[in-house]
């Protein structure tokens, strides 16, 4: 036992995840990544995930596989629905993308609920955003605060009256720009990051999926050189 | 499209859940069964639930495998903790058992609400019992209600201010006796249903498992024969 306190961090491998493990981090917490392989045609994120669960020390770094791809409904998951490339950054968010995975957010907390419980760790870590973001609803703050009132509830140590569970979203209100320059600021190498949705070149990002231009404006607003190589940059 | 409102139901092969499917055909809606293989000790009960889903006519019956294992935390998903075998049934429910499965309503539920948003459906029916019941914590109502708040702060439909999604729960507050009459007035043939968590011989359950007791008491109320066999009646 190190003493310290134990925190679920949810690590898919991109720099909004990347970032929120090494606040975790720097908050002192003994980190429990938790990754997840749902069939994301992007699975190069998870090895992504693996070098930085290593980086940042973490205790443990589990990857579930998530039996998504019966459920359908999103291009992510769906071969046959194409990811869209959009043409502007400005309108990402206006609606709801085919790229939105129905409940995944309410699946990868579930997931981190479970283990918290079993370990137990009273933080859960996830790095939804709300400004610089897709218009996912299970992005937004008042989605992520019922989560944790359903989750004080749900588990042996709520009905017991013992430790309670918070979900923390430290990202949620900062724009892209704004969360690669904590991270920079936090020594985050952003090379080893993988965000693309749709990678088609071996090694490269496409650069024109919603994933993709939101991190190249981040990049752009925070004034810095984003160190991943896309196609036909 | 047969025109009837469309609802995703829980449906593990027990007692509880084949009733709950027999309601909720009942009260005419279109089922789309959800099952889960967890490695579960018990996975009899998928046979179960597949015979029942086609019994009750549902639209369609998926079964989703989950990664449970890794997590652990559990009698039912670890084959390195035993499943209790308790000597009195009056004191099940008293503290929460070895056989509980973190968050696993949680996770259930999450699928169910990502299959519903796919489908669409509005109705997710859980057969969860707050009065014989193991203690888990995750069967009380007010556990029931916070997810379903959440769950409508998860969803495109809900961002988008259209349908909403109820989370059914009608035999929260029957006692099993009760449970199994319901069943009996719908028709429900209870010896094609599963309960037991721990069957060791092929086709027997062993009667002494939390579930299994908490059946038989249900049946020995209801003034009713059991038509499921047990090792050692």
């Amino acid at each position: 036992m190190s003493g310290k306190e134990k925190a679920v961090v949810l690590l898919s491998g991109g720099l909004d995840s990347t970032t929120l493990t090494a606040l975790a981090r720097q908050e002192g917490f003994e980190l429990y990544c938790l990754s997840f392989h749902y069939g994301q045609r992007h699975a190069g994120e998870l090895e992504a995930a693996a070098r930085i669960a290593k980086i940042y020390g973490a205790a443990d770094h589990l990857v579930v596989d998530l039996d998504l791809k019966k459920i359908g409904g999103s291009a992510l998951t769906d071969f046959n629905v194409g990811v869209p490339k959009a043409s502007d950054v400005d309108q990402i968010g206006q609606t709801i993308p085919v790229t939105y995975v129905p409940a995944r957010n309410t699946i990868f907390l579930s997931y981190a609920l479970a283990w918290a419980e079993v370990l137990p760790a009273g933080h859960i870590f996830i790095g939804v955003n709300a400004l610089d973001y897709s218009g996912y609803p299970d992005c937004r703050p008042e989605y992520i605060a019922a989560f944790e009132k359903m989750a004080n509830l749900a588990t042996k140590a709520a009905v017991e009256g013992k430790a309670v569970v918070k979900i923390r979203a430290p990202l949620s209100k900062l724009s892209k720009a704004q969360i690669i320059k904590k991270g920079i600021d936090l020594g985050v190498d952003y090379s080893l990051t993988h965000s693309c949705y749709d990678p088609t070149v071996e090694g490269l990002a496409c650069g024109r999926c919603d994933s993709c231009l939101l991190r190249k404006k981040g990049f752009k607003e925070a004034g810095l050189e984003d160190p991943v190589e896309y196609e036909n940059r």
